[in-house]
């Protein structure tokens, strides 16, 4: 938020516009773009179209508002727009938002918090330039901590992590002989693939390489090649042999030699990532986790019990219960439990740290529950 | 399923009316008793009223059904009685259902299967001594697996069994240190208080009385114990301290000198057990899954990481993913996934054992996703 625009004062109109908004973000994805809502009411405050972002490469949530009204034959001059995040002004994979909402004569923008991308010359400014009035600070709060990882990968320059992991009830990714296909059902299995069709990377150790030598390619279903194919890197100090999977029929693979999460995020960002889903093996897995840098967590769990084999982490330098790391359901993007076949698809995101402001000791059971 | 009175004919007002008491029957809780529903229906099939079993000390399903009626104030002379298990002809902790059918006025009742306790001389034939007509075998298959672990139970004379994790999402149930208190939400654990209430012995291994030194005790959220307790079982070959909390105030605990899970369910048995909560830790928990004698698995899965600690199993004698332990998602009792707090109450039951039948390869993909 920025300016002495912030300060005003929201109708109760604005103010439900803008928690149905809220709403209406929660059921995009998560990725290389945040989740964003957006509300247009008419003079008299009532909602007529509610629009929402879907992911990269798909319409802006401003974008979805206007495009509605427009299939619904709706005029939206004198509107007002109520948006979770400051309207975009570039041209990207889709129009600028400002444009859009100039087009459809809308002649009041109330947003949330601004886009950090470009915040000195930002969407806000170019309407301002059309005579449109802009308002922003409207749930504030809750729009920075719909999208607070999305934001803090924005601030440090890397990509958005998502990371998976297919266990068992048990928490096992292979069996003691190193079977693990398949652990998860076809449906977990299908839907891992759609989101490889959404990411622009995919990461896995060289130790999966060698043992697993997977193709890491989006299929549908019937087998078929997406069309849009992540970059397929692979990290770690050993080579790649020639003759691996990975390679494909494309070359778009990446090497990166080095075992420190921090700084294969910073070569994926360079070469332009800027979603990255980590699949494994556990060392992987356990690396991303305890630097603190994974954005979304994703767990498909299966119904079944191996009681040995690979447990999915191998340690993340917690000692004792007190420093566990804590998550949140994530309802994001589908939900925070879903049913895929017989498996559970598990959606999580890191709990804030705690030590940006005190909270009172978390989990702590009722004194009378004490003792077991 | 006795005799010729099987091969008859059943109406599609009795059809019906077993679908709705098989669905009845889902709400209550599994244990010492099975899951039983039962739907009255009068002259022209209309369902009047539904019953179902809330578990051990509480109405069996007719009777629940019958009650209903009277607070309706509505008279079941003549009308048919459809229940999922044949109804019994004791006095246990609540009064016979036959008696309460005769005195009811019901002249027909359908029944799915026989009540295993004692074929020869049960229900049905106190109920056709009082010229009620009495037909079996509606829906058997159906109902016969909806109970499948508790006919098992009572077939091999042991209690039933319920096994209880309470777990992070990497399944550890103590972190390196061996903190565990509390992996649970409060929830979580209010809940497994309540089961204790409602179950005959809970059963831990001497290594957890030894660390943890348990109360075990089944308590309210205030703290205050509750009014029936469950026995209090110890197994293993070491000593249980003079001074261990177990003991408790009522001596009512059991030490069972053995580290053989079938030998310990034996014991209890004969000790009036018929059904038993385990508890753990993971030796335990372990050496009864391993001896495919957990009937019911219920699993408090916390959105917390430890990546170290004490696995929740060590060990199942199982090498490769083909052979994992298939388990079901169980819907009866609040159901398969349930929220408590910020944790996930799974609830499942074993699969059938694949080799009474030939099955398809199970969890196979679609050739199409072979290779990841």
């Amino acid at each position: 938020m920025t300016g002495t625009d912030t300060v005003t004062a929201f109708s109760a109109a604005e103010t439900a516009a803008m928690e149905a908004a809220l709403e209406a973000a929660l059921r995009g994805p998560r990725g290389a773009n945040p989740l964003v809502g957006a509300v247009v009411i008419d003079a008299d405050g009532r909602q007529l179209v509610t629009g929402y972002h879907r992911g990269a490469g798909t319409p802006h949530a401003e974008a979805d508002a206007i495009s509605q009204a427009e299939s619904a034959g709706l005029d939206l001059t004198g509107c007002t727009i109520v948006i979770t995040l400051e309207p975009c002004d570039h041209r990207g994979r889709t129009g600028p938002c400002t444009q859009a909402i100039i087009a459809a004569g809308i002649k009041d923008v109330v947003y949330a918090v601004d886009d950090p991308h470009d915040p000195a010359a930002g969407g806000a400014a170019t309407l301002r330039n059309a005579d449109v009035k802009v308002r922003s600070g409207l749930g504030a709060v809750e729009a920075f901590e719909l999208n607070r990882q999305w934001f803090l990968a924005v601030a440090t320059r890397r990509p958005f992590v998502t990371l998976h992991i297919a266990q068992t009830l048990d928490s096992r990714i292979a069996a003691e002989d190193g079977t693990s296909q398949w652990i998860s059902s076809p449906e977990s299995l299908a839907d891992n693939h759609a989101l490889r069709g959404r990411i622009d990377a995919i990461l896995v150790g060289t130790q999966t390489v060698l043992v697993d030598n997977p193709r890491l390619t989006a299929r549908d279903p019937s087998g078929t090649t997406a069309g849009k194919q992540p970059l397929r890197a692979v990290m770690g100090l050993r080579g790649i042999p020639a003759d691996a999977a990975i390679h494909g029929d494309d070359g778009h693979v990446l090497h990166l030699p080095t075992r420190d999460p921090r700084e294969a995020l910073s070569l994926l960002y360079a070469a332009g990532v800027r979603h990255v889903m980590v699949e494994g093996g556990s060392r992987i897995l356990s690396s991303f986790l305890a630097a603190r840098l994974v954005d979304e967590l994703i767990v498909y769990l299966a119904p079944t019990l191996l009681g040995s084999g690979t447990p999915a982490l191998n340690g993340l330098g917690i000692t004792t219960l007190a420093d566990a790391m804590q998550w949140d359901w994530d309802p994001s993007g589908g939900g925070a439990v879903q049913t895929l076949g017989r498996d559970l698809r598990l959606h999580l995101r890191p709990e804030p740290i705690q030590a940006l402001e005190p909270q009172p000791a978390r989990a702590a059971a009722e004194p009378a529950m004490g003792g077991y």
